[in-house]
């Protein structure tokens, strides 16, 4: 019996509610940003931390830009220290001495995943900040991800680890 | 000690090549599928077959858009039977009747990962080609990833099955 289409499925539910942020450093690029909310919507996350200017393009974030909460703020490590106190573990999503490969990192269900601008990626003054740092393999040019696919990749892995 | 910046680290090696292609339906976006061009490269793919205009946005592509080999085909159908000839696993990604939930799919080392267009997915055409169907959990709104993403979170779960 062949496959039948079945867009728009209704989702899965989560037995509570997520406990992972999504933390972005200002990103240069609005449509990376849109294209994560986007993502981290369908994850289940209901709020996401920005800097800079943080502007969505509902075409592209579609009914993320209303089913999350977009918090922007005007610095990060305050925010990161705020979260820490909450107890959230913060880990990072980079290329780094003493990064951790993601296939082998096992998430904590409270955890904030921080973002670097897509140029110069994470600042050593957020690094100094972070409990650890995940890279995801690269196996060829142009030998890193764009920062939307490299998160999407990383919320992938966060929800296979804690699908409900 | 905190953690210090090792952007472009070099590459991860293969053993041998991957036996993962991609195939793309005619998309409605050069964006996306230059996004998909830049994640197959940066997973060690080497080829894609796509199908429709296929122009690449090199900005995005960036170096994958010569890492990797682009074919460009008029109709899928007959690649698709040329492709299972060959022994590749035909898979789509896609939220059918009788999908599998990719958290517990075992993708074989030779497939062919096959996406639809934006809008419409895969037509019934090829859903009644392909030899398994594989969804993404989704948990909130807009209830469906963009296909670069989705994309995405397919070539990472199989890179991690198939590391090397």
């Amino acid at each position: 019996m062949p496959f039948e289409h079945q867009r728009h499925k209704p989702p899965r539910s989560l037995g509570r509610p997520r406990e992972l942020l999504v933390v972005c450093a200002p990103l240069r690029s609005n449509v990376n940003l849109s294209r994560i909310v986007r993502a981290a919507s369908c994850c289940g996350l209901d709020r996401i931390l920005c800097t800079g200017q943080a502007k969505l393009d509902r075409k592209i974030a579609r009914d993320g830009a209303d089913a999350i909460t977009i918090e922007v703020h005007r610095t990060l490590p305050p925010v990161l220290e705020k979260l820490r106190g909450d107890g959230y573990r913060l880990v990072g999503l980079e290329q780094t001495t003493d990064s951790k490969d993601i296939h082998g990192y096992r998430f904590e269900r409270k955890t904030a995943l921080v973002v670097g601008n897509e140029r110069s990626g994470l600042t050593p003054e957020i690094l100094r900040l972070l409990d650890d740092v995940v890279e995801i393999p690269v196996w060829g040019l142009p030998f890193s991800y764009n920062v939307a696919t490299a998160m999407a990749m990383a919320l992938y892995e966060y929800c296979r680890q804690w699908p409900a």
